[in-house]
């Protein structure tokens, strides 16, 4: 359902418009070639040997065996190929040279013809391991005692940390008349992408390597796999088939992929590597888990005072994007509602875990799942209702939060007033005691606050795009950007489609290719609509002055006075007076000295890298929204169900309703997940539940009733006004439960996921301390 | 062996230097995929029921017993789908509807799941046809009681006819001392590319076809195959693999193309339809056979006086591009050596036989042998040295020719001199007094004109390039052109980084898909250096210009005062002061602000249409050049042996002198096959020596020792001076040849091939007319 755009008084003649996915037909019908598909003569079939201790030394590897098996082309193990350290801080050797540190350690790898003789040929390589002592938690891999991981890391402290500090919170503190502190631990989550890693390395007779490859961010993954390989970034070519689900996943390249490249240079063959469902669940990088001690204050009228944080993370054997969600975590801390007085500190920590990566809201779920929980349990102890409070402390357009984020539009209040309405809180919230039987009935809700218009992470946000459009009105938009499976492809069209006056119909979106297509950093921070769509509107423009131009010869009018719809180039004070666009670009091409038209475009957002002191305006506008939810809870099974489910989103403009709803419901059902259901549940390093059936991922049979509210703030720099919002949908959704749970039991979980057990937990140590 | 090329000398990095191809190792190890080496999941095989009369009504298609064949998915006639007539000028249902014109017509057509099942299902196809009588000689075919092909065209007339006239030809018959007339006869002559003609297509779910294809032309193609088949243009995609040789056979659309996608669309999967070599040579066009009525005068001085030719085509039974040949054939008549007065007709006339297409030189092959013939004729009954007629008559830069074709340079005159003194000829031409034995030497030189700055045919005569630089200073280059083998892809790289500033394998082409790459007309008329060449360097230039703009930032110098070379921009004044490229590029992208390097272009020479009257300067420069060889004829076989041959060719500039002189050797070789070997025999309409067994092309045995020179004129309009010299290999050398057989006997042939069987009995007329 969508609320906020009437299609009557839409001016437009593709944005606004519920136009399905334009690869839709062809993913349904089975059509899509995704990476595993692909066959090429000749291919072989890569797999990869993992450790068989979470922390051991490697002794010997004897691959003699594997070897003289026939179908075998390939063994190789970290002496087969000098390859660089990879991953964020370069401490992950694509294969493990002496050491493992984690059940997901690559210790050898093979390529056959078969995938059944390459897994034969993996249970013949015989390793001689020594096993070592191992730790697998956080706080305990502080202590002086605990086993070291890394030589470098003392105390296996990553080299990362993130520390924030903003107004004087000791002050503030002193200042506050209410003060509350929490810890909250966050699980382990992973993406359950649909289609698995897979990937196929090809290297051509010039020494080029070609990588079909699922990943979010080509020209990264182009630069970082040509530095492991130790070959120039030229001589790798990126080509993105269809990708089945990213989510993060995909936003850093691992060492399967350097694996896949490097069996396919030894054996001279194309090579594919492709993850069963099993080695998606236990070697894929999770959501970072967390733990998070939050104190925060306000004064009697609810002004909020301070915030104080400190964030332990789970950082694995390895680093992956996960050690930096803090970046995005400190985000909500600073920056959603307003509060002027922020302290915020990390302890980034070697375990013999697997690693986590990036995934769907990179830390920002975490983070605001833990304030979100605090500002309700600050309304309580206030005595002030939880709306109330967000809405006191509400942001406003064009504040400047303490990180340095200009917010321009924002549509917060509207969403908190929408959701509030749609759930009906003033008759629902904090009526424990209507309630009766085992059932109990709240409703709850939380916001959040997020990058919406590209995130300068990297010196360069930008994107790419060229136009042409051709002899008969059709238009081609070569790309820089990703389609993941969110249908930037489709967005990317529409945003053309109406700045030239075609139809989206009309075009045709090139984007997989890094020789063909311009660059871009990746399908990441909710940032395709925005900068992607930007740089295609730009390029588009271009074009269309040039056919304007060409149109006022045609017509005898000046360039300023025409514009272009639907196909048509007309005189704005006298529609009659048209030509189609299509003539226009044949007039203008078959004659001599003829003109094509072509554009081309790199947009760059006017922001900024944040200082070290993570302070600096990284995104051109900034992302609102508020979900609320009503469950119910049986106190007898501890089981949650959610009766309704409403999210309000500052979409800034719907370019596309039907894609955005999909966006937010599946975020939220994500967020559902997340809250209740989904857990990477590890004993000693090792994943317990690899398998959909015992890791439980929201079905559509627990899909709620939802209502997706769009709320348009028109953002000036968006195109055509929009937003990015690629995240939004998944990142309040747990709080916002938790703060349902709380309401309704008059107790509150601080671990998620709430599984029945946790909630019957609560119940339970709540009716201890009411005796 | 390349003379003129001194790379000391040279002041470039990329230009005049000897690489090549960019594709040569892929396509020598076989890694390179063409067309018949496609294959993909579902795929299918095509196959086409040819007709077994050459004229005849079709009464009945018994189709039955094929369609229930296993493994046969569809079996097509013309009923089974509403097609438009193709060809040049619409006269060629693409399945024959109620009546066959020739053996080569298409009657029906399977698609299978394997080429031998398709082939079961053709021979249990059940045709009854009225057999209807034929006429396959031209000149027969223009008599009143001739059977008649096509309704509308009365006496068998072609719509098509050419006519010229300029100056005063009656006058100037008067007015000549001198005049011969002669009739030529040239033969059908087949392209023997190593590839045969293969396409595989695709619907996809959308409706949309994306044909793979080898065609030449593909945005002409695009547009054609999208008219028979009655769907927009927009929605054929073309894709165009390795193509295994075009030499103008894939510069037309042809049925099998149309019948491949009417069997996909009909089946719902992909089709492939690819020739056999049997196929290949009866169902393909032929080099246009014509017989040439040539008169031509000359005043005792030597100076030419008039030109008076007609031309007789066999059309065959439908229209391609063979018939238009007139077109180019009459370049030479009105444009080689200086004449001022010429007249030229046409008699185009529909038979039974195949018809014909293009064919490397396009007419000007047949021309050119009837012209330079009867320059000798002439010289010899002026009792002058034919060098120094030529030397008289010699084109001269900045003149304009009868058809209004603006000469810019031309090297004419240096091509003669070095000819000559390469093949000795004052020495050895005319000396047959000193001749003995059964074996007779003597020495022959022919000239060409032709266009050599693209050739506006159509109405636009431009190619689009897109340009742009990584990072790292790797360039792509998206081009509208088509590489058909001559290397193109190599060139267009050697020509965007001379410009650019670094090395030719710095840069990767792109030129394969109508989706990405900009308009092009095609691969023909000789124009892809020069037009994809300039429009390269253009779309490269807006890139040299912004990077210069932004290293003049960096070094603090005005743009102007720097420049780049071999990946290096540099201070003119001071080579010393430098940065490297990448640098330049990496710290304008990778900041705020940030900006990449993009440019795209699109060349469309300053050039006309012909009018009606043929008149006007289609080429922004034209190429010249002379072949001389010396030949042995055995009196006894009539064995021509070629001694030594020497092309010297005005290639205005050598971008890559190994490739010019692979071009110039190949084309030559033809020739030696269009004037000794080559011909396709027919019989009654059919091709009674379809196989390479019994159609003697020339191999490596028959290579003579070749010499090649490349004569620089440095054009003004040529990228870096160059002209296009794709044909220029193959047209004047039958006519050299015939003049070296003539200088050894002291007799003529007229007709092509000059087989031994041809030379005895011309030596055997020469005898009775002596005795």
């Amino acid at each position: 359902m969508q609320k906020n755009n009437d299609e009557k008084e839409n001016k437009y003649t593709n944005i606004g418009k519920r136009i399905p996915k334009l690869d839709a037909i062809e993913k349904v019908t089975g059509k899509a070639v995704y990476p595993q598909d692909i066959k090429l003569p000749g291919m072989l079939y890569g797999k990869i040997l993992w450790s068989k201790h979470a922390h051991a030394e490697i002794i010997d590897i004897d691959t003699s065996k594997a070897e003289a098996l026939p179908g075998v082309l390939a063994v190789i193990t970290a002496k087969s190929m000098v390859l660089t350290k990879m991953g964020i801080i370069k401490d992950n050797p694509p294969l493990k040279i002496d050491r493992v540190r984690s059940l997901r350690d690559e210790v050898a790898a093979v390529a056959a013809v078969d995938e059944a003789t390459a897994e034969r040929a993996l249970s013949s390589i015989k390793v001689k391991y020594k096993p070592l002592p191992a730790v697998f938690d956080p706080e305990a891999a502080m202590k002086p005692d605990a086993p070291q991981l890394h030589a470098d890391a003392k105390g296996n402290r990553n080299m990362l940390q993130y520390s924030f500090e903003y107004g004087d919170v000791g002050a503030a503190r002193e200042e506050s008349d209410v003060i509350i502190k929490h810890r909250f631990k966050l699980q382990s989550m992973t993406h359950c992408c649909m289609a698995p890693c897979s990937c196929v390395a090809i290297w051509d007779v010039t020494g080029r390597l070609t990588m079909y490859s699922p990943t979010q961010v080509p020209f990264l993954y182009q630069r970082d796999l040509a530095t492991v390989l130790q070959v120039p970034t030229s001589d790798v070519r990126v080509i993105q088939p269809k990708i089945g689900g990213g989510f993060g996943q995909k936003l850093d390249m691992y060492p399967n992929e350097v694996i896949c490249a490097v069996l396919a240079k030894i054996t001279g063959r194309p090579v594919k590597l492709t993850y069963t469902r099993e080695e998606e669940f236990r070697c894929t990088p999770s959501r970072q888990p967390a733990i998070i001690d939050m104190e925060v204050g306000a004064k009697a009228d609810g002004t909020l005072t301070f915030r104080d944080v400190n964030v332990i993370l789970d950082n694995g054997a390895y680093t992956s994007w996960g050690a930096t969600i803090p970046y995005v975590l400190m985000n909500p801390i600073t920056s959603l509602y307003k509060c002027q007085n922020i302290k915020f500190n990390t302890d980034i920590i070697y375990t013999n875990n697997m690693y986590s990566g990036a995934m769907r809201g990179y830390g920002n779920p975490q983070g605001t799942f833990a304030l979100e929980s605090l500002m309700d349990m600050l309304a309580d102890k206030l005595g002030m209702d939880a709306l109330e409070l967000r809405l006191k402390n509400c942001n406003r357009p064009h504040e400047v939060t303490p990180q340095g984020m200009e917010v321009t539009t924002c549509g917060l209040r509207e969403c908190l007033e929408k959701v509030a309405d749609l759930i009906d809180w003033p008759n629902k919230h904090d009526r424990r005691d209507i309630q009766t039987g085992t059932l109990r009935r709240g409703v709850g809700l939380a916001s959040y606050f997020h990058v919406g218009g590209g995130a300068r992470v990297y010196r360069s946000d930008g994107c790419g795009a060229i136009v042409k459009i051709n002899d008969f009105g059709h238009v081609t938009v070569i790309t820089g950007s990703t389609d993941i499976g969110q249908g930037a492809e489709t967005v990317i069209a529409q945003i053309a489609a109406e700045e030239l006056g075609v139809r989206t119909e009309d075009v045709t979106v090139i984007n997989s290719d890094t020789a063909i297509k311009p660059w871009d950093v990746g399908a990441h921070a909710s940032r395709t609509t925005f900068i992607a769509g930007n740089a295609a509107r730009a390029a588009a423009a271009k074009v269309k002055k040039n056919i304007l131009k060409a149109a006022s010869e045609m017509l005898g009018e000046v360039p300023k006075n025409l514009d272009i719809n639907d196909r048509m180039v007309y005189l704005k004070s006298d529609r009659g007076k048209s030509i189609q666009i299509g003539k226009v670009i044949r007039a203008t091409h078959f004659r001599e000295d003829g003109k094509t038209f072509t554009g081309e475009a790199f947009y760059d957002p006017k922001t900024v890298m944040q200082d070290e002191q993570y302070r600096g305006n990284i995104s051109e506008t900034y992302g609102f929204g508020t979900q609320g939810v009503e469950v119910e809870v049986d106190l007898e099974t501890g089981h949650v169900r959610i009766l309704k489910l409403v999210v309000a989103c500052d979409v800034g403009r719907a370019i596309n309703p039907l894609l955005l709803e999909g966006q937010l419901e599946g975020g939220a059902l994500m967020g559902i997940g997340y809250a209740l259901l989904e857990q990477l549940i590890l004993e000693k390093g090792e994943v317990k539940n690899p398998t959909f059936l015992d890791y439980k991922m929201p079905t559509v049979k627990d899909v709620p009733p939802m209502e997706i509210v769009l709320v348009e703030t028109n953002d000036p720099a968006g195109p055509f006004g929009a937003k990015g919002v690629g995240e939004a949908g998944a990142i309040p959704t747990a709080a916002a439960i938790g703060n349902a749970i709380a309401d309704a039991l008059g107790t509150r979980i601080y671990e998620l996921p709430m599984l029945p057990e946790a909630v019957l937990k609560a119940i339970k140590a709540q009716l201890n301390v009411d005796e």
